[in-house]
C-alpha cells in the first residue's frame, strides 16, 4: 500500500488552521503529535486541503505515506489515534490509498459549507459554528446570485492576497442556498478554490440579499476580476470543509 | 408593570448551571452582574427553571421584578443587556409582565430536548450538545417507549435524590424521538419536571433502543416508582431546555 488517508473532523475555534506552524497551534500539529505517541516514532501527514484559523471540518483528510501505522489492522486505526486526541479533533475513519495517490492531486472536488445566523440576536448555540447577519436578506436574490456562480470561471476577483496558484480558472459545479429560519447554509462543491474564495463568494452572496448588488450583474462582477467589486471575506466560524471526494480507484480497501 | 421577563438562552458548557451558588459561576450570577452593570444598581432576577451545570437553554426566562430598567425601552433591553455579557449568553427578548406574574409559578408547560449522537465517533462539532452512544439503537423501539410516558403518572422513580418537592406527579403532554441520522432528538413537554427527570426518561428510552428492556414494560417500570429499574442520568450536554409556556394575560405587552 502507498499510504493509509484518515478523514478528520475538528471544530477549529481554538486551532490556527489546518496546516503546521511556528508559535501557534495547529490541527496538523496535534494530529502528528498524537499519532506519534500512537506509533512511538515520528509520523508526519498530507493534508488534502488547508483550512485557515477558526475554520471548521467534518470531512478534512491526511495521509500517513510510509508504514508507520501498518502494524494496526485499518479498522481499528480512528479508536486508536482517538485515543490520543482532544474531543475537538476527531478521525473519523481510515482507508488504504492505492500506489501514487496524493490527497491534494488525486481529489476530485470539495464541498465546503457556509452557515449564517439571520436573527436579530445571535443564538450561543450556533455563535461557534454560524456568522451572525441581524439585519432581513433575500434568500431569492442570493439563490439567483448563487447560480450565477456555477460552472468555470477566472475566479481572481474572488481571492485573498497570499494564495500562491498560477491559474485562478476554478470550476463550480453546485452552490446551494437553503434556508431554514433563522439559518441560511450555503454549500458549496468545486474541482478546487482560492484563497478565501467561498468565505468571499459567501460575502457577495450576502450583498445580493442586502440588496446592495442586483444578481445580474453577479458574471460581470465575476469578469471584472476586481476584489473590490465582491463582498467582504466572511468570517472562518461560518464555514466547514464537509468532503474532499476521490475516486473509488484510489483506494485499495474502503 | 409588575416586572421585565427575558428570555434567556446559553450555552451552559462553561457555566455550574442557571442558580447562582458559591465558589462557582452561574449563568444567573453572570446576567445578574450584567444587569448591575447596565443599571448602575444592584439586581437581581428569579429564574424560570433550574438548569444544571452544563446543561443549556434557548428559551430559559429570568424575571426582573422591580422597575430597576424601568427607564430603558423594552425593545431596546435585549441589546442593551447584552453589551454586558459574553457571546455564550444572550438576552433574546424581553416582555413586561402583568400583576402577579411569577416566572416559575406563572408556567403553564416546560419543553426540554435531548440530542443523542448515534454513530461510531463522536463529531467534534456536535461534542458540547449532543451525548454520545456508539451502538445502534433501535428507534422503533425508543418511539413506543416514549408513547408511555406521556399522561399523567407519579415519576418517583425518574428523579435523582435532592430535589425538595411535596408531589412527585407530573403530566407529560408530548414526548417525541426524532431521528435524522446520526442525529436522535427526543423532545418532551410537560407541566412540570422533578430533579434529573429528563435525563433519566432519555437513559430509559435509550435502554430501550439497547433492546435491554421492552416498551411494554414502561408502565410497570414507572409504576414501581424504583429508581434502579429506570435509565441511567444522561450526561447534561445533550440537554436544552427549549421553552417555557405562560398565557398570553401573564403579559401586559408581547
Amino acid at each position: 500500500m502507498s499510504g493509509v488517508l484518515l478523514t478528520v473532523a475538528y471544530d477549529g475555534t481554538d486551532y490556527a488552521g489546518w496546516q503546521r506552524q511556528q508559535n501557534a497551534l495547529s490541527v496538523q500539529e496535534v494530529l502528528e503529535t498524537a499519532l506519534s505517541k500512537l506509533t512511538a516514532r515520528s509520523v508526519t501527514v498530507i493534508g488534502g486541503g488547508r483550512t485557515d484559523s477558526g475554520v471548521h471540518a467534518l470531512g478534512q483528510r491526511a495521509l500517513i505515506r510510509d508504514g508507520a501505522v501498518a502494524h494496526i489492522p485499518i479498522r481499528s486505526l480512528p479508536l486508536a489515534i482517538n485515543t490520543y486526541l482532544p474531543p475537538d479533533i476527531r478521525v473519523m475513519a481510515a482507508a488504504e490509498t492505492a500506489d501514487g495517490f496524493h490527497p491534494i492531486r488525486s481529489a476530485k472536488n470539495k464541498t465546503y459549507r457556509y452557515v449564517i445566523y439571520n436573527g436579530p440576536i445571535m443564538s450561543p448555540l450556533y455563535a461557534r459554528y454560524a456568522a451572525f447577519i441581524p439585519e432581513p436578506l433575500d434568500i431569492a436574490a442570493m439563490e439567483a446570485s448563487a447560480n450565477h456562480f456555477q460552472g468555470s470561471h477566472d475566479f481572481a476577483g474572488f481571492s485573498s492576497t497570499g494564495g500562491k496558484v498560477t491559474s485562478t480558472v476554478r470550476e463550480i459545479y453546485s452552490l446551494t442556498v437553503n434556508y431554514e429560519e433563522p439559518l441560511i447554509t450555503i454549500t458549496i462543491t468545486g474541482n478546487g478554490f482560492l484563497y478565501n474564495m467561498v468565505r468571499i463568494i459567501t460575502g457577495t452572496l450576502v450583498l445580493a440579499g442586502k440588496g446592495k448588488i442586483n444578481p445580474i450583474n453577479i458574471p460581470s462582477i465575476i469578469t471584472t476580476k476586481d476584489r473590490t467589486k465582491a463582498g467582504i471575506t466572511m468570517p472562518a466560524r461560518g464555514l466547514t470543509l464537509i468532503n474532499i471526494s476521490y475516486d473509488n480507484h484510489c483506494f485499495s480497501s474502503l
